[in-house]
């Protein structure tokens, strides 16, 4: 069969995780796939957990990147949506069932076929890490079924709306599920990659957002993102002062935390949700807090392909932008360092070009 | 000002958390309150917390009792809900703010007044603990505001309806507010007190019930209280089994538990809420877990005045009562070690003449 020559930039085990440049092999377009010239790929913290293994599911050679923009350069015979020359993303996911009610729904990220949604990098998204594997955006080219790809809108920078592609509809998706609209009162925590967009999507839904960092330092970015508030999380008066406040509440943490601190800001029904953190809590939840006020705990995980398009559409409607910091590839274990260490405004976005002229044997 | 004299049951402190019997007063009816002469009374594990001080917010002397089922022999002169002679209970509370936005809303029990709601015993419902005492059914009196007082329909048989003013409404509650319905797939975690209530009420809904257990012997109960599936919580296989089934899960545990094994059971939005437990849970809440079928968890404590009649009603039409066993005042140390030791089938009722008969000095 034939294949497509890719270059892109990878890990080959967890004790290796910084990345190099490697080159593998894409199988070309079928019928109802679209090959893209990656042009711009944004830096997600979960590259950074899947690259290192945190999860333990992850498949080596690891290629991340799931906040894909680029060109269509070659489409299938039956591919109608998209044609030559379009700019298009790609988001977490590239496939899922298509049977079970979760897809049937347009809810493919809660796929529960037998292998469940597939990622756009380390193949499909099961618990037990079972599955083949797939690579990421942190390359030049990918293939992906028209389904699953995603039409940039014409308002939007090309060069910073790849984020929206994982931050944006991460967070865009629990503030829909939820209700947020004119008047809610949304709290955000973490003020990072995903924290800015929840910021400015809250606010451009109406909310009232009041932003809680632990970095003093980012008080003024919050408030121009759109936060009404800003508190800074070790000020304990501070939060104490707004017990039974917020109808709703989005964690942005991308690592463990103590969630109790913040459940008691919600009023009577208030919903918490934690969106950066795929693994226990730091310490138990304690049910007095939850009980008193019938307060409510979620997850959530990215959201469907229609949703995305509709965050996109919403974005380029609100003129919402991710804020980004354009790397070249070979920058990129610096930016992993600096995303560690909580040093990046707000999102890494790889310029692909850099890749393109590197020569990798 | 002019008192009457009562009797009851009380324990003085923690450390000797035996109950003993005791006079104290209680102030006559004003115009709005009516005089209970109390028959009976359910004996819940919230008691036993209460009196063991498990909760760092225990008023001694403390008499316990909110599961009331008595007569009016008194009425104040503005009442006009309630007769001479009329049967009638009374559950949790016995008064609230009435100003904020939950008791504006009929939800009294997530009252956000100063005091928040005052309870039956133990005076107002405040985390800190602070606030007055008040003196519950293990008494052969209590004087209630009407607002407070249910009717106790016809239907209903007396010595056995009591449980229905807390167990049974501490589960209908959370059961109507997630829309439980005809078809709906409900698992219900413990089959004690509130857990039999919880069968027998979610079955009335119409719901499918999975009933779980960690006592093999409850079986044959739980299947004659609607369980459709009964499952043992030792058998880690069955367990796994239902993974993905459950669209809301009620759990009746009264001490700490390990939730993240029930969390699994839920399908996509799916709700577990825990009602047994005013305290922290056994271990972290796993949010990969949460987040993979953006599953929800909640509290919920007890329900409003109108609720509360709802569901006697709701019991009345549906020859729903109480599993219970009467037992006499004189044995209600006996009854808690019981309790304690989950040999209860499944709520113990006081006869309160057991207590108008003691010569108490």
């Amino acid at each position: 069969m034939e294949t497509l020559k890719a270059k892109g930039y990878g890990a080959t085990g967890s004790i290796f995780s910084s990345l190099k440049p490697m080159t593998f092999e894409r199988t070309p377009p079928k019928a109802d796939e679209v090959l893209i010239d990656i042009l711009y790929c944004g830096v997600c913290h979960s590259d950074l957990h899947q690259v290192k293994n945190d999860w333990g599911n992850t498949l080596y050679p690891c290629v991340p990147g799931h906040e894909i923009v680029g060109k269509v350069i070659e489409a299938g015979s039956s591919v109608t949506k998209y044609k030559m020359g379009d700019t298009v993303g790609v988001g977490c996911m590239i496939d899922s069932c298509g049977h079970c009610n979760p897809c049937q729904e347009e809810e493919e990220n809660y796929c529960e076929g037998p292998v469940s949604w597939t990622a756009t990098y380390n193949g499909p998204m099961k618990p037990d890490g079972s599955g083949y594997n797939t690579f990421g955006g942190y390359s030049d080219k990918i293939v992906v079924k028209e389904s699953f790809v995603l039409r940039i809108p014409d308002a939007l920078d090309v060069k910073s709306v790849a984020p929206i592609l994982c931050a944006g509809i991460t967070t865009y998706s629990p503030l829909k599920h939820w209700g947020i609209k004119q008047g809610s009162k949304v709290g955000v925590v973490g003020v990072g990659g995903l924290g800015h967009m929840a910021i400015k999507l809250a606010k451009a839904l109406g909310a009232e957002v009041t932003a809680i960092t632990r970095d003093e330092e980012k008080r003024v970015d919050a408030e121009r993102f759109g936060a009404g508030q800003v508190l800074v999380s070790t000020d304990k008066e501070a939060i104490a002062k707004k017990e039974l406040t917020l109808d709703f509440i989005l964690v942005t943490i991308p690592d463990e935390f103590e969630v109790n601190a913040y459940i008691n800001l919600l009023k009577k029904d208030g919903v918490l949700v934690t969106v950066g953190l795929l693994a226990p809590y730091a310490k138990a939840l304690n049910n007095m807090n939850m009980a008193m006020h019938r307060r409510t705990i979620a997850g959530s995980l990215i959201g469907g392909i229609a949703e995305t398009q509709e965050v996109l559409d919403f974005c380029a409607e609100h003129n919402i932008l991710p804020e980004t910091e354009i790397i070249k590839i070979q920058d990129i274990n610096n930016a992993f360092d600096k995303m560690q260490d909580q040093e990046v405004h707000y999102r890494y976005v790889i310029d692909m070009q850099s890749l393109k002229e590197e020569e990798i044997s």
